[in-house]
């Protein structure tokens, strides 16, 4: 009597299925991640058009949806790829034409691997060796403030370490439900994991009208709000920001510290774009640097935890997945269970803390690859630099875009103005889906619409990164330019 | 009002933290993971007081509680690991000393990859060329049944895949809240990742009389009980056997196939030991092929996921954490949801990709690598046979302990006599945690308690790996057979 059994043409007995989309987690049902949502599926889609020889009024799709910076062509940063060779082949350690300081680096991370192999399993925190390494560097990037290698844990990518850190936070029913913090707009991993994880999305907005900066009045409008239906335990700041390219000043800081002491909130910290500041007068502070420079009542108490990854800055290797998270002031009993559920999941890919610890550990002066390094690096900032500034520049030529500064990260996040008439013809959609999408079907230009970060109501956006190689982007920048023209007389 | 401050001596006022053992995630506090815990923690102490010089009753701690081939001495299979330095490091594409084999399967992966670079994002699913690949595999692998690229979902190692169907399938509460039936003895990421997603584990017990083997009756009377009290949806099997080493007669996975579409069951097979099959007169037999192989009255309508990973076999590749499923009959609407919610963490790590491509595809005959393959994979296969057979061997020479044929895997679980007054010297604390705990100190080995992965009320087993270089694996089970004499004189 527990099958539902019917008889099917050809006789065989046909059940219904034991998991639908009925009953299927619920929670599960409630993600949402527009950057690899419905309009990247039909951009893939069109790409395998192209290639059978469907015409379309474009030769290719440019997906410039996600920071995916060696996709669009950035080189690997020679150091970084031969020590990952050696590690994975070590006969190349007997090879000449391999600089020594690539092997000594690769003899260094074989030697903290079990068996001398990144096949090994690694501690589930991560290789201990390389977790010095990362506290050295923030020591370094910080002046000095000091890191302790057991608050460092390697993870897979940044987003694993933030859906870890939400996890821990989650507890409580209804109006005692833990709430979240995040800004809007926002990077949609933090809607997802807090939609999956069932815990309250609290949202605070960005001023536009200020270069999208953070107002504390806002937080504090924010949190009030939400002390009305949860218990908002935690405030989750990305900066520079993603998708808004805004990079916070020092005495923002100050104030987001404050708020969180005086509020109880622990503060996460989402530092993946640190080495992506192209503004002049911009600067990159870690939250961890001013926290410390607070004096003792806020550095011994706050709780932080900041988030770096392997994926963004001039390396952009995402692939790897490669990430750590340094948590300060974490009560050790949580630190404990912290560690038991890393631990679960065995250990983050060990190429990816390989390639970490050569983040943090780059070639020195005086090494036979800090030339060439230093020479790699900087010519990728400085191309970054020089898009951020196109980008801007270009759009705010447009009637009807306007684009704040792309301070830092990878993004610009300009406000466009959809026609009434194009809002209607969405017909329930949302226009900026709709707009994204007629884009993408004229121009083969894959962007992310505004309604997948957050906006305030009646104000549309898209987020398009800035990584497409300098002459793909201006070809980019026109097309859209151009395609705003006629969308907007379309509908007019 | 909200800050609950007190002054301390120093003038600092100390505020609660935010997050405490009390305010955190209980779920995750009802997380447990034997294979890295208080033992393995232990063990890692001992080891830093072995190299700082403190004395101890043995030289060298031997860990023998994780499958983690490498770090036990395994070499790595030399066609991987030069195609992976290829990839990391496409310069080497010019080197001559490099066989052509390992560099068309470099270049075939490249092309593959955004940008040519591993370190692109892949599609969330996985790379396409790498589906087609495991798809072709898994039809040689199955006797030509059909398997669709579509259907698999790249992971990060096998864990990965499972926790992801776990989570699709929870829902409900109380009395009808999801319940997955799961082997006793099992692998503890299973009874982890329940507890974590608040899902009801409801045991099976495996037959240690016969062999581990799997008894429909007592799948029977499992998932009758589960009714009074749950929901039972799913039936988690591993084969070949973690911990129990044992590996399933093409008879009982019809038999538990037939059990699942008749109670209405969604199968989950683990079977990341496939290759790992040691006793005469045994086969790995996949469940998709018995599946379809039972006409279409079950291949049409039961639904399975099933589980492989880079780890296991003769590549041992762990640290990469390469892996993928294959899933049969679900849902499209469901599919679609599984397909959105991977699409949060990006994507599997692109190197752990690579590698599954070489295991599903390695070298061809004719091909230059090929000799050397097939030499290298005999040689780490032959040589486990052999350290399954004298583990066997050796551990049922020892009065008071008994050990099953470790048929497949990597692992024995022999149940130990624990006299009664150790039961009660162990005070509390899990008897053969006590025992383990006391071989730790004495000589240095690290085994898992049997408790970690749960047995009948009364039986004390553990776990040991047969992965220690035969030399040392010797010496291992000396050891412990002194121990257990010694053990059972001192509390009898």
């Amino acid at each position: 009597p527990r099958t539902e059994e019917k008889m099917t043409e050809n006789g065989v007995s046909s059940r219904a299925k034991v998991l639908t989309i009925d009953t299927m987690n619920p929670t599960v049902k409630k993600v949402e991640y527009a950057v690899r949502g419905p309009i990247v599926q039909r951009a893939v889609e069109l790409e395998r058009e192209l290639s059978q020889g469907v015409k379309k009024p474009f030769a290719e799709v440019i997906k410039a949806n996600i920071g995916d910076a060696h996709a669009m062509g950035q080189q690997p940063i020679t150091f970084f790829r031969q020590v990952l060779a050696l590690c994975s082949y070590p006969e190349l350690l007997n090879d000449s034409t391999f600089p020594e300081d690539a092997k000594s680096r690769a003899r260094r991370i074989l030697q903290s691997c079990g068996g001398n192999s990144l096949g090994s399993y690694s501690a589930s925190q991560g290789i201990e060796s390389v977790r010095q390494d990362v506290a050295r560097y923030i020591e370094r990037r910080d002046g000095g403030v000091p890191c302790a290698p057991d608050n460092i844990y390697l993870t897979t990518g940044a987003s694993d370490g933030i859906v870890t850190m939400l996890k821990l936070l989650v507890c409580g029913e209804g109006a005692t439900r833990t709430g979240v913090m995040i800004s809007i707009p926002q990077y949609p991993l933090y809607s997802a994991a807090l939609a999956e994880l069932g815990a309250v999305q609290v949202n605070y907005y960005l001023n536009e009208e200020k270069c999208w900066s953070l107002d504390i009045s806002e937080l504090q409008r924010s949190v009030d709000e939400a002390r009305t239906h949860c218990n908002p335990r935690a405030l989750c700041i990305i900066n520079p920001g993603n998708p808004t390219g805004q990079v916070q000043s020092r005495q923002c800081i100050e104030d987001v510290i404050r708020f969180a002491a005086k509020e109880r909130l622990f503060l996460m910290a989402d530092e993946v774009y640190q080495d992506n500041v192209y503004a002049d007068g911009c600067q990159f502070h870690s939250f961890k640097k001013v926290l410390f420079e607070m004096g003792p009542e806020y550095s011994s108490t706050v709780e932080l935890a900041s988030f770096h990854s392997t994926s963004k800055c001039y390396m952009g290797e995402c692939g790897f997945r490669g990430g750590y998270m340094e948590i300060i002031n974490m009560d050790n009993e949580v630190k404990a269970q912290l560690t038991k559920l890393v631990s679960v999941r065995l250990c983050p890919p060990v190429p990816g803390q390989a390639l970490m610890d050569l983040v943090v550990n780059p070639p020195q002066p005086g090494e036979p690859s800090y030339d060439n390094f230093i020479k790699e690096r900087t010519a990728t900032l400085s191309v970054l630099a020089e898009k951020a500034k196109l980008t801007e520049q270009v759009l705010n030529t447009v009637e009807g875009i306007r684009c704040n500064p792309v301070q830092g990260a990878m993004y610009s996040f300009p406000r466009i103005s959809i026609p009434e008439k194009a809002v209607k013809e969405a017909n329930g959609q949302q226009p900026d889906m709709f707009y994204c999408m007629r884009l993408l079907e004229e121009t083969g230009i894959c962007l992310v619409p505004g309604s997948g970060f957050g906006q305030k109501d009646g104000t549309y956006h898209f987020r398009m990164t800035i990584l497409p190689p300098t002459d793909k982007l201006k070809i980019l920048l026109d097309k859209v330019k151009e395609f705003h023209h006629k969308f907007t007389q379309k509908y007019s």
